[in-house]
């Protein structure tokens, strides 16, 4: 059987008797019940996740995986696809958004190649990096297929492979992405995923003006046109509109799951992977926190899609995992909230009138 | 002249030089122009109050005010007064929410007795909590003034000196509050000041059920019919029906804002205090953060009211500044994009295309 198939039979739903008990605990503290609102929902879901009361978060990881996209050369972006990789040398040298938004946490940055259009190797050899390049960036999907089936699998499976080398080392995951041009692969499987209208979805990613803005529709459009990816078969719509950063996320995501580890799915690209993900085993769910909702206008539907409501609102589109980087603070409080705050019994406050 | 005249007088605007200064680097940073959207607003905010393109926030104290209050007697909370001695217990012994979220961001809880109904000497006296008590409580406002005109100034001035006294071991500020009922004169002058009719801005508090909300609304109403306080003079609008530790919110707010530091405002009751501070000076607006929007549905009209947008909405209801404290992780995090993340220059990343 194959790792992808492996993992999606691993995943279980949340752990129903931790969740209870975790909910008989946040119903006594003190204060007026249920008062710090979302952040005692998400210490019942982290309970759930880890099947644990005390759900352990201290060791944070956020995993951006990386890769380039031939459908760049449509024009879609604002930026040369050069900055990807110049891009990992940021994060390699600890000077962007995410190295910053991490230190504050405490949270490692790992980075993966999933499909760099760049040699990386020497940083790969140096440990820098995790080498899992599937090829040197997809095909251009407005012409054709992004990429072969066995490399969409082959790119889920190397995030399961990440997922389950940081397993052991890691209590909380985080996404995050790099790669130009990598909205419009996001977007496509978003249309794809939910039949929403390209136009209704499509952003404005790295900030492009309003005719870049109709040109990244009518590359969406053309590539769902010449591709027909069948809706009903997550592996298809990764194969035809995807992206190698995006499959590995979707890995990460199933690997996660599948050991009970919560996952903080970041912005849109990420949650793109995150509905591949739930696309191929929808019990992957059960185990990810949206961690906030970008500027990207698509995004909301992709919560909608996914059921999920997002953290955080901060006109953030940055991607990279900054946004999942500030949202395990929020994970971090709702464990503590959940282990730390005393009961009404534990210090004799008197409870509320009958 | 008095200490409330001369803090007020203190207030100066923010530096519109290093505002610009700030923008000038973040519009540099290597990532999509302004893509951390809301943080590099708040970077660019914490220049300005600080004086500072490296603003310092590292030292962080939340001032948590307690006080008790008369109209609790018209039975308008869930929970009986002597709650609000027993939570200051709480956070003395540091087991309550307050306690818990500051720890894990590293902020110092300094808990202030402004008017408890409740002999609090002996934790004065061991130093941990500050006197600073006006009265055992207010009067009940449903039937005359809560305070005298002294009192009210007094309330404020005690939140004056708070501020003074901690300024020199403190970059940013929080403001927290606890005393039973204290929704309902927060309520009062929410509708006094900005004129909104009572029954749109009276929420359940603690939790309190429609009867009680009923009640709720009638008691506020007749709050402000009994006592007519006077929209156009802030002092008398606390005299007439505020508290003790709204008034020391005020004074730590207009303190806070004299001594040029950032003041990261909790929910309703903090904003409350803010509103009556930002009354006596328009200007302490400059220096204030809004942490997030309450359940308390009165908590957007005093936003809106004050021209802030809320950083976090998670459905919070307790105060105690705990919303200030998961807020505070956010100025800390921009803080840091701003003096952390490198410009595309001395990274040596391709910048957008012309």
């Amino acid at each position: 059987m194959s790792l992808l198939q492996q993992t999606i039979d691993a995943i279980r739903p949340q752990d129903a008797q931790a969740r209870s008990q975790a909910k008989a605990r946040l119903d006594q503290l003190i204060m007026p019940h249920w008062a710090l609102g979302r952040l005692m929902d998400l210490a019942m879901e982290l309970a759930g996740m880890t099947g644990s009361i005390k759900p352990p978060v201290a060791r944070k990881t956020i995993v951006t995986m990386a890769g380039d996209h031939g459908v760049a050369a449509e024009g879609v972006s604002k930026y040369p696809q050069e900055v990807t990789s110049q891009m990992v040398m940021g994060f390699v040298h600890g000077v962007a958004g995410i190295n910053v938004l991490s230190r504050l946490v405490g949270a490692r940055v790992v980075v993966a190649d999933l499909g760099v259009a760049a040699d990386l190797g020497e940083l790969v050899r140096a440990g820098k990096i995790i080498g899992k390049k599937v090829a040197m960036g997809t095909a251009n999907m407005a012409r054709g297929p992004a990429m072969t089936r066995q490399q969409a699998q082959r790119s889920i499976e190397a995030g399961i492979e990440v997922a389950n080398e940081l397993a052991a080392s890691t209590d909380v995951f985080g996404t995050g992405d790099m790669g130009i041009a990598n909205t419009t692969p996001s977007t496509a499987i978003l249309a794809v995923l939910t039949g929403t209208p390209v136009p209704d979805i499509t952003g404005r990613g790295t900030g492009i003006d309003d005719q870049t803005l109709d040109r990244k529709i009518a590359v969406v459009q053309r590539a769902i046109q010449v591709n027909q990816p069948d809706p009903t078969d997550p592996l298809d719509v990764l194969t035809k509109v995807g992206g190698f950063e995006i499959g590995g996320l979707a890995g990460l995501v199933l690997g996660a799951a599948a050991q009970r580890k919560p996952v903080v799915v970041d912005g849109f690209i990420s949650t793109a992977g995150a509905m591949i993900a739930c696309a191929l085993a929808p019990r992957a769910g059960d185990y990810l926190i949206a961690a906030h909702r970008s500027m990207e206008q698509g995004h909301r539907f992709m919560h909608s899609h996914l059921g999920k409501t997002p953290l955080l609102d901060l006109n953030l589109r940055l991607g990279e995992g900054t946004g999942a980087a500030l949202a395990l603070h929020l994970v971090e409080a709702a464990a503590r909230v959940l282990t730390e705050v005393a009961t009404f019994e534990e210090a004799s406050v008197s409870k509320a009138k009958a």
